[in-house]
């Protein structure tokens, strides 16, 4: 059902700062850097190999990544798998008894369409699914 | 300095009862698993793409991730980034003021050498370096 490993994602305060403290350690710049107001966040993708280290800083504190920076603090935030069909993921995940955040995909950052599966499923990890454009 | 994700590791408290949970749900099946005692886990490797989740489960309570499961219960627990040269990324970790947990690379699994860089150092997030073996 996955075929990648998209992106991992770290949630941090100040993504200017972030982004060029990440650059000094790691040598690694985002390829690009977008808003995503629907989830209230300032997204920044950087490559590494076939996948992305994904910076969140939210737009405002009363959003899913302001209220986890003010529950948990920076860290870890989610990893997101490449699925080829999201909507056949989410009728399997569903068959399993998943508990789905979006029961149904939607728009996110690059025009993908994702969809969030809830912490309890899986190891209290926070998943994203993501099918990508055809180019 | 990373040329791959080589891995994202989710602590688990049962390793038999998480390897079948995400086959169930992703469909997804460990290409091998090893105990390193050294680091007192059983864990676990799910290839995605060209990078692999890794579970790990603690062979103890009193152990790095017995410890953090006590405190933070299942979830994301680092990311690995894969480096050419682990000595050199170690260097040039040190001198940009990096807090690092191992200050010389050591072995871990598979045989890869490898240095964990303290959460302190980066938006709370605790990196692996991975050097791995020449085949």
């Amino acid at each position: 059902m996955i075929y990648n490993i998209d992106h991992v994602a770290i949630a941090v305060h100040d993504m200017d700062e972030a982004i060029d403290h990440h650059r000094r350690l790691y040598g690694a710049e985002p390829m690009w850097r977008e808003d995503v107001e629907e989830q209230g966040v300032d997204e920044a993708m950087i490559p590494v190999g076939g996948s992305f280290v994904q910076l969140l800083a939210p737009l405002a504190d009363d959003t899913p990544v302001g209220r986890f920076l003010a529950k948990h603090g920076e860290g870890l935030h989610h990893i997101a798998y490449a699925v080829p069909d999201i909507d056949a993921a989410l009728d399997e995940l569903r068959s399993q008894g998943a508990r789905l955040i979006d029961e149904t995909a939607r728009t996110g950052g690059r025009g993908a369409k994702i969809a969030f599966v809830h912490p309890a499923t899986f190891a209290g990890t926070l998943i994203e699914l993501v099918e990508l454009p055809d180019e």
